[in-house]
């Protein structure tokens, strides 16, 4: 392990300081031969795939892991996109002459080595490794064991690439041993790593965030809110409602817990109740809530559930601070709307609300990289520090202060 | 602890949302209150200063845990100047329109609640309840046992000037309970606290960095270095080494290691070597440093030491190239130097050099939040995430993202 950390440390520094130019020319050459060795990745995926019946993943995870010809493809693609994304290092963020006439600059730099830890899409391996590269840093990935064969086939593209590319094969690699101790290892090597990501399971993130000394950009829980006020459109409401509950129940951004203005409820409710049931999602109400329709009761533990499933809870409060004061108190940060007419309701939600994404008008479904227009999905952090939200390449960056001086002394 | 956990929390949502008048106003009136109670300040001083003298502390701690009338009157001239600063919340620092015709704008909020753990000075009590609350934050502090009375006599008057102008007192507060133990719990009470910033000793750093769950902003090594390049200007380089080593050997950004080019070693050594010595500064040589001037042998261990004392070693190097590596093996990240007229050395060091300063042409005691002129002393992080190097207001906020829609939903 110590020598695999060294030669990180090794690469970290020759690809920090690689031109944009060569860096595209190396994601083109990845794209290019992970097509070219599309067989063999998807051979290796056979594998995963049969030990994954064997093992009885659900057909939900079955269908993440899958690789055939398209999807090598897409991620061939992923890499030529991230390719034409622009240049994230080397942005001059700040300058200014201080009072001693010296020239600072703060120019954003590359993290240095970052490890990602995920599960099952392999997909991640090749994602991550051209954000990586693009950004000038090195890539630690530890990859879910369901997809092992399919990351190591990836990897192995990858790797043989930057060797074809004269270039030290560390700047992307998998870690050498995936075992439970050697990740509470790994995420205690400060001096090596500068930064774990980690994507997965609200355990797995509360195990590192614990136990890391490393930095740690979280990947967790989205307990979204949407908030329908006094005045708002109930056709949009309904429209709203229903896609940020029902197109993608089991992301991140979905809603979990409706919030209704007790002056719209009984209008609003039944209609949108109809609506949400006969897409086939359960509801639990509070008290005030099933005094309107009729629905199972939502316990106070309901508030503070990440279903990622078909179930919404709802809630009816008095105006938009009880609102506020619901989200703060039992969301996660994530993204939370509110749908009104009102500008001092509005403004007052986008201030109040504690989270990285406060909407106005729109359903939550749009808190990624993509939609964001970032390009490439790096994740979405439920930090508040470093990044917060959906992190583009840029979030792939540091900075530090250039200074140039022509003699000064400090008196 | 819990119930002031809680507070702090509770607290955190009203200084979020005050304005920059009402902060202002805030700062005004503790600064105020500072100088009328500057007497019951300096007698809770007289307490600490005696037991620091019976328990034999040193006259440079002594000297930084000193009070009088002039020294409460600058912590109240501090405050004013921070109220001047320029509104660090509400900086919107980025907006665009995503595809969908969603208005995405990034803005930046305060972090929250930020425990602060520092030592001996105690004006630091003060400064850090102005920062937070000029940024919008709560401030939990926790000092040092030496400072005990000093630390509680200056948090008596923020709180009481809290309650006077009718605000949660739990804006700015001392940690109840001081005991190590209390330490070990509350670095790991993610769920309250947002940021720790500790200052302070190596070792206290360390145990913190080791053991929070809470992100932490550290400000712990300055292993510092200054490059002469062969074609250094000989009379410059020895007035910015001189001022880099001796202004004031005790702080973080003062050098502990000199490189100096091969070629220019002969003439320059002889000559800096005098100037040191004759301000008292033990040099310690490479073998080719001790074939020029007679000083004592450097060890292996001497490049990996932070001295904060009279004493400088010295490397003889072949090239600007051999100076970067021993910099970015030995250093700490912190600040750095190349003295040069080659314009390709001085954009080689800023750009391979891994650290939060580089400079050219300039003694490195410029890296502070005063020098750069941030206005007021956050502290220098050796953090690479969130912010590095010296931290100015800004850096205790983060961001949100506020989306202003007109109906969108996701397809």
């Amino acid at each position: 392990m110590k020598e695999f950390l060294e030669n990180a440390k090794k690469a970290a520094a020759v690809i920090a300081h690689l031109d944009g130019k060569t860096k595209a020319a190396v994601l083109e050459k990845i794209a290019e031969n992970l097509e070219k060795k599309c067989s063999q990745i998807t051979d290796a995926n056979k594998i995963d795939m049969q030990e994954g019946k064997k093992n009885s993943l659900s057909s939900a995870l079955l269908d993440r892991l899958f690789l055939d010809k398209s999807r090598v493809g897409a991620m061939a693609h992923s890499l030529r996109e991230i390719a034409t994304l622009k240049e994230p290092v080397g942005r001059v963020l700040d300058g200014w002459m201080n009072e001693d006439n010296l020239k600072i600059e703060k120019v954003s730099v590359p993290i240095g080595v970052i490890g990602v830890i995920y599960e099952s899409r392999p997909n991640v391996t090749s994602d991550v490794a051209g954000l990586c590269i693009k950004s000038g840093n090195v890539a630690i990935l530890k990859g879910g064991k369901e997809a092992k064969n399919s990351n190591e086939a990836i990897a192995k593209v990858i790797s043989n690439t930057l060797k074809e590319l004269e270039l030290p094969q560390s700047i992307v690699s998998l870690v050498p041993d995936s075992s439970r101790e050697a990740m509470n290892q790994l995420i205690k090597e400060d001096k090596y790593l500068d930064l774990i990501i980690p994507r997965g399971g609200e355990g797995l993130i509360r195990h590192i965030s614990e136990n890391a000394t490393v930095p740690v950009v979280k990947h967790d829980k989205g307990l979204c809110h949407l908030f329908v006020d006094a005045d708002a459109d109930v056709a949009q409401s309904e429209k709203i409602t229903l896609n940020a509950k029902v197109q993608r129940p089991g992301v991140c951004n979905a809603i979990e817990t409706l919030l209704v203005h007790a002056d719209i409820a009984k209008k609003f409710l039944p209609q949108v109740a109809k609506a949400l049931e006969r897409e086939g999602v359960e509801l639990r109400g509070c008290e005030k809530t099933r005094e309107i329709i009729s629905v199972k009761e939502a316990k106070e533990s309901d508030w503070d559930e990440e279903y990622l499933d078909m179930i919404l809870a709802i809630k009816v409060v008095a105006n938009v601070d009880e609102a506020i004061g619901h989200i703060n108190r039992h969301g996660s940060g994530h993204s939370d709307a509110i749908l009104t007419k009102d500008y001092a309701n509005a403004e007052k939600f986008l201030n109040e609300v504690d989270a990285a994404c406060c909407y106005v008008n729109s359903s939550t479904r749009f808190t990624d990289g993509g939609a964001f227009g970032f390009g490439a999905e790096v994740g979405i952090s439920t930090n508040k520090l470093h990044s917060r939200g959906p992190m583009g390449i840029n979030d792939l960056t540091t900075y530090k202060f250039k200074i140039y001086g022509s003699g000064q002394i400090r008196n």
